[in-house]
C-alpha cells in the first residue's frame, strides 16, 4: 500500500469491485490482437481500451445507451481503422471474444478468496451481465460474489450517481459503508462523489486524476485491502 | 470536399459553428507550453486536450458540473503531472492564458466572413462565455456572429442533447434546418443524434468515429461549406 489519503475504513461492511481493469486486465487482449495484426497488437488494445470508455460517456451523455457489448465491438473497429487495418469477420469475432477470457491481475483469485471469507463482495461494472458472467466463470470467481451488478438494467454507464446508488440499494447498507474498489481514477471519482468510501487501486504509479474527487485511501494491488477491512 | 455521405444542405437556414478545435486551433498552445517545458510541450498539448474533454464528459455524468475555464486549469495540471514536470503558478497562468489567444485555422476567418453575408451565425461552444467572448475577440471574429451560444447556461457539457436544443431555440429554427459545424467527430455525431443537420470538418484525414451517428457530409475545411449552403 503506498500514499493513505483520507479517513480510515474500518466501518466498511462490504465491497463493490469495478471489473475491467481492475480485477481483469484488459491489456490481455492484446496478445490476440497481436496474433492477427503483428507488431499492431498492443497499439490496437490500448485505442480499444481508450475509445471503449469514450463511447460509454458519450453515449450515456448523448441519452442514446447501447450496451456494452456493442460499444466494445464498436471501439474495436475504430482502434483497428485508426491503426489502419481492416478486420475481417473472423479476426473481430475472436478479438471480441477474448474479451470473454481477459486475464485476472496476478493477485486477484487469491485475494478475492481471502476477503469473501470475511465480508460480502459485489461487482460493479459497466459489462453486460452476459459478459461480465462469461468472465468471472471463466476465471472461477463466481462462487465469491454475492451479486454481480451490471449498469445494463439502468441503460447509463459510470460514472453516472445512478450506478454507484445500485450498490447502495442491492447491498442494503448507507453508502460510507460500502468500500468501492477501482483502478480507474475517473471511476473512483466517480464513487467518492456519489459518496462511497472509495479505494482507487494505483498498479502501475499512474499520476492521480484532478477531477476533484479524491480516493479515501489510495492502494497498489489487492492485497492492501485485508488489513485495512478488518 | 472529400467524401459526401447522406442527404442534401439545400434547407439550411442557419449555421452552428463548434468553437474549439473547429474554428481555433487547440494545438496552437504547444509552443506556449515548449516555452515552459522544452521538449514537451507537444505531448502536454495533446494530453491537456484529451484530459479536458474527458473531464467534460466525466463531470456531465456525475452531474458535478464545474465550468470549462477549470476544467482546462485541472486538466492542465494533470496533463503536466503525466509528463513528469510540475509547473509554478506564473507557468500555469500564462499556459492558462494562452487558451484565449488561441490562433484560427488557416481559412477560418475569410469563411467566416463570407459565410455570414448569406446566413446567420452562431458558436455553439462548451466554452464559459467570457472564454469564447475573449477569443474570438482576440481574432476578430466578434462581428461575425449573431451569437454566442455556451454550455455554461445548462451546465452541462456537449454532447447532452440539451445543448444542440439551446441552438434551435435560440435560432427559432426546426433543428434539420440549422447546419452543426464541427471537427470533433464525437461532437459531430452528438448533433446528429440530436437531428441537426451535420457536417464534420475532417482536416487531419483522421478515421470516422463508430458511435453510430454519421455526419450528413464529411467535408476538409470551412471553405467547402458555401458552395453547399447557397
Amino acid at each position: 500500500m503506498t500514499k493513505p489519503h483520507g479517513s480510515t475504513s474500518s466501518q466498511i461492511k462490504a465491497l463493490a469491485f469495478d471489473a475491467y481493469g481492475t480485477l481483469f486486465d484488459v491489456s490481455s487482449v492484446s496478445s490476440c490482437c497481436e496474433g492477427h495484426f503483428p507488431g499492431k497488437g498492443a497499439a490496437i488494445s490500448d485505442a480499444w481500451r481508450q475509445k471503449q470508455l469514450e463511447y460509454t460517456w458519450l453515449c450515456s451523455l448523448m441519452e442514446r445507451y447501447v450496451d456494452f457489448w456493442e460499444l466494445t465491438s464498436r471501439s474495436l473497429r475504430f482502434a483497428c481503422r485508426a491503426q489502419g487495418v481492416e478486420p475481417g469477420e473472423e479476426a473481430l469475432v475472436d478479438m471480441m471474444e477474448s474479451y470473454l477470457r481477459l486475464e485476472p491481475f496476478q493477485e486477484v483469485g487469491a485475494a478475492l478468496e481471502s476477503l469473501s471469507r470475511s465480508i460480502p463482495l459485489v461487482i460493479l461494472s459497466n459489462g453486460t451481465p452476459e459478459m461480465l458472467l462469461k468472465v468471472t466463470r471463466h476465471n472461477g470467481f463466481s462462487g465469491f460474489f454475492k451479486e454481480i451488478l451490471s449498469v445494463h438494467a439502468l441503460s447509463v454507464y459510470k460514472p453516472s450517481p445512478r450506478v454507484y446508488q445500485m450498490a447502495e440499494e442491492s447491498l442494503g447498507l448507507p453508502r460510507r459503508q460500502i468500500g468501492f474498489v477501482s483502478a480507474n481514477g475517473w471511476d473512483a471519482a466517480g464513487g467518492r462523489a456519489f459518496g462511497l468510501h472509495t479505494f482507487w487501486i494505483n498498479r502501475f504509479d499512474r499520476p492521480r486524476e484532478t477531477l476533484g474527487y479524491e480516493p479515501h485511501l489510495e492502494i497498489s494491488t489487492l492485497d492492501d485491502l485485508e488489513p485495512l477491512i478488518r
